[in-house]
C-alpha cells in the first residue's frame, strides 16, 4: 500500500479521495480537507472568483491541487471558456469538465464533453471529464486526450449510490485511464464498494456537506476509500452461492 | 469517536471488529489480530485444546479477550458442556453460543440457543449467542440473559453479504443489547454498510481467511468498520429519490 | 401447465394465488376473487362472525375454499381456540395459523406457531402456518404436521417485496411441503420472481387492497403468478456475468 | 385495458411484447410468436436474405409487423445502407437501428445511432433506435425523428435484468416517445417490473431462446408483460418503509 500511487496527467497522488467544495461554508473546508486527507479539491470558478464570502482559495490548505470545474457550462464552447478563465485566475492546469443542460437530473452531455476535452487537452490542460458511464463515450474521451474519466454513480447530489454499478465495472475492465467515480455516492460503504470493484478514486461532495458532522464524515469517507482500495489490492475472497461453509471445526468434538 | 465504547457484559472495548480464528494457519493469527486492531477473537474449543498444530493460544497477543465458541454443538445441552469445558481450560467467561444441526447451510437453531443462553447466563458467563435474525427470538435471548446478540448476515462462510438487511435493521431499532453482525460478511463495504445502519460490531472470519493477502484484508476491514461507525455517529445525509441537486453554483456564470 | 396442480392437505387446486380478504370492502371481494382466479381466500374470524357490515361469507363465490386465519392470537393457545371456533362456525378444516405479539412489525412467533400446528394437525385440520422463514423452524413445522408453510417476504402490509429472498430459496430447496409466500409482496413482479424461484403459491392482500383499481390489480397478480410458474417449469435461461452475447448474426453482412 | 393501445409511428398495436428472432431455429418461430401474442418481430437482414436454412419470412405468421434491425452495422452509414436494403427486400418501413462496434459488450453507439436515425426518419422510415439509456441521447433521438426508443436493460444476451433501472425511469418520466426496453431482460419478473415502472413495451430474445421450453417461456413473458402493464394502469399501492400494517383485524377478538 505504501507505494500505491494514483497518477493523473503525470502527477502523483497518494490520496484517492477527491473532495468537492461546492456546498461548504468556507470555514469548514480546511477541516474537511484535513480529515479527508484530500490532495485534490474541486472548485467552481464562481467561488474562486467571488468576493462576497471571502475568497475560497484562502481556505484551501497549501499543497492541495485545485481542480476547477466548468460548472454552469451548457455546451463545449462554454466549458472551454470557463477552463481558460480558471487557468488565467491562477487555478493551475487541472480542469474537470462538466457540461450540463438538464437542470432536473443534472446529467452530463457526453458529446459536448468529448468536444471540450479535445480542445483543452490540446491546450495542455490535465482534463478530467465528468461523464455518463457509457463505454463508447469513455473510449472517445480517452482518444480526445482525457487524463482520467469521472463517471457518475447516480444523479449529482442524490446520495443514491452506485446505480450505474454494472457499467462502471465495464469501464474499469476496459479502459487504461484512471476511473474516478463522481456524483451520487452517498455513504462511505458505497465509496468502499466502488473501490473494491477496482475504481481508482472517489469524488464526494453532497454526502459530506449534508452530513450531521462534516469533518467526521470526511474522515469516514477517507477510511472507507482506503479500506476499499486495500481490499481490491489484497484480493477479495470467493462467494459461495448455495449453502454455507464451516469456518470452525464442526464435527466430532463431543465424540472424543 | 475517542470516547465511543462498546460495552459487552460490563467489559469495555474500543475496537468494533471481532476476528474469527477458525480458518487461519496459526502463524497468521498474530498478524491478522494486529492489523485488525481486534480486542476480541473467537476460538473453537478444539483448537484451544489440540496439540497437533501447536496451541493456538500461544499465537494470540496479550490483552486480547478470547471468545470461545460452542462450534460442534447440535443442541443446548452440548453447547452448555462445551462452554463449561472452555472455562475450565482457562478461556475466561465469554462464550459465543453456536448450535447448528444443519450441515449444509449451517444455520443456527434459535430455540436451542435460547435454552443454552439461559443456563449459561445464570452460571455467570458473558453469553453472546449466534442467531438467525428473528425479532421474537432476539427478545427471548435478551430475556434469557444474553450480553449481546450475533445475528447472521448470510450463511457462514458464504461471503454473500447483508442478505438479512431489513431484519437486522429491525433488531437495531428494537433491542437495547449490542448487535454484532456475524457470518456472511464478505467485503469491507458490507461491514461498513452494517455499521452505518447502527450495528454495534462486526465479526468476520472467512472473508479475511480467503483473501489473497490476509493481514491486508484484516486492516481493510478495520478501516471500513471504523468508517461505518463514524458515519453512523456523524449522521448520514438525505437521499434525493427523484432528480439531482446541484452541488456547485450552476447558473448565470457566463452571463455576468 | 394444464396438469400442473397444487396439492395442499390432499386437496387439489389449479390456482396458485391465495387472496387475502382482510382489507376489502365486502362489495369488492367477489370481483377480486374472480379477477384473481383465486380458489382459496383467507378470512379473519371476526369478519366471518360480525354482523355490522353484512356477513362477508355472503360475498365469497361458491366453490372457493375458505382459509380462516387466527389473526388476533398472541400465543399457541389462543390460535388453537380461534381455529376450533372457525370450524364450529362452518368455515371448514383449513386454517392459517398466525401468532403475533409484536404490534409494530407484526412478525410471527415461530415457536408458538409450531406448538399450535402440532395440536391442530392432530385434530384433523389442514394447517398452513404463517412463519418467519427460518429453515429450522420450517422443519419443525413439517414435523408438527403442517400441510404447507407460509413464509413472509417482508412485514405484513409493507409492500416491500422479497426481503427474505435468500432464505425462502433455502426453504424451496430443502423442504418437501408446498411453500406459499405470504406478506410483504407489493407488486406483481415480486410475486412473479418468487414463483420463478420455485415457490408453490403466493398470498397477497394489501398490495391489491391499496391499489388504485382493485379488480385490475387482482388480475395483474394472477397473470404474474401464472407467468412465474410457467417460467419456472419452462426452465430459465442462463445469465452471462461478463460481457454480452450477440442475439443476431453480427459480422460480415456488409462484406458480402 | 381493452382500449389500451401502443402507438408507434402512427401504427396501433395491442401487444406490448416485441419478439426477437435472432436465436431461434426457424421451426420454433411460429410457436413462439403465437404464444407470445407478438404483433412485431425483429429480424436480422441476413436471415431475411439467406437461403441456407429456408427463408425465415416463411415462418412468420400473417399480420405480424416486421422490424428489421441493422445488426452488423458499425456506424451510421452502414446502418442506413442496411435499412434501405431491408425496405427494398420488402420488409416494410419499420427499422430498428443497431450500431455496435464493441464486440465484447455489444453496447450501442448512441452518437452514430442518432445520425442514422436522422437520415432514415427523413426518408419515411418508422425508426426505433436501440440505445444506451442516456437522457441527453434520448432527447437527441426524439429530435432526430425516432418513433420510439429502445434503451437496454443490460448487455445483449446477458439475461442480467434491469441494470439500468434508475436511468430508464428517468426516460419514462421525461420523454413523450414510447420506451421499449430491449436487451438484457432475462426473466418474466424483470419484464413485469419494467412495465410497472411505466415502460411501454418489452423486447426479448435470448431469455426465450435459451429457456428449456421456448413456447412456454414466450407465453410466460406475455403474461408477465400484461401483468406489469395492468399494474401500472391500476396504480401500485404504497410501500411502508418501517414496520408493518395489519391486513386483518388484529385486536380484541378473544376479549369479546
Amino acid at each position: 500500500m505504501k507505494h500505491d500511487k494514483l497518477v493523473i496527467g503525470g502527477h502523483e497522488f497518494h490520496s484517492r479521495f477527491i473532495l468537492g467544495s461546492g456546498k461548504y461554508n468556507v470555514e469548514l473546508i480546511k477541516a474537511a480537507v484535513e480529515q479527508a486527507g484530500a490532495e485534490i479539491i474541486t472548485l467552481a470558478l464562481r467561488r474562486a472568483n467571488s468576493s462576497g464570502e471571502g475568497n475560497i482559495l484562502d481556505h484551501i490548505p497549501q499543497g492541495v491541487t485545485l481542480l476547477p470545474n466548468t460548472s454552469g457550462a451548457r455546451n463545449a464552447e462554454e466549458a472551454v471558456r470557463i477552463a481558460r478563465l480558471a487557468r488565467e485566475l491562477g487555478c493551475g492546469d487541472f480542469v474537470k469538465i462538466e457540461v450540463i443542460h438538464d437542470s432536473k437530473y443534472l446529467l452530463p452531455d457526453n458529446y459536448e464533453t468529448i468536444k471540450a476535452t479535445e480542445v483543452l487537452a490540446k491546450e495542455g490542460f490535465v482534463v478530467l471529464p465528468y461523464m455518463y458511464p457509457d463505454l463508447n463515450a469513455a473510449r472517445d474521451l480517452a482518444n480526445a486526450g482525457a487524463s482520467a474519466i469521472m463517471p457518475l454513480a447516480a444523479p449529482i447530489g442524490s446520495n443514491k449510490g452506485l446505480c450505474t454499478r454494472d457499467f462502471i465495472q465495464i469501464l474499469v475492465d476496459e479502459l487504461d485511464l484512471p476511473i474516478i467515480v463522481d456524483a451520487g455516492i452517498g455513504r462511505p460503504s458505497q465509496a468502499c464498494e466502488a473501490m473494491e470493484m477496482g475504481v481508482d478514486a472517489i469524488m464526494a461532495n453532497t454526502a459530506i456537506a449534508t452530513a450531521g458532522d462534516i469533518p467526521a464524515m470526511a474522515e469516514a469517507f477517507r477510511k472507507a476509500i482506503e479500506a476499499g482500495r486495500a481490499a481490491y489490492l489484497a484480493g477479495l475472497g470467493r462467494i459461495v452461492e448455495k449453502g454455507g461453509e464451516a469456518s470452525s471445526p464442526l464435527t466430532g468434538f463431543l465424540q472424543e
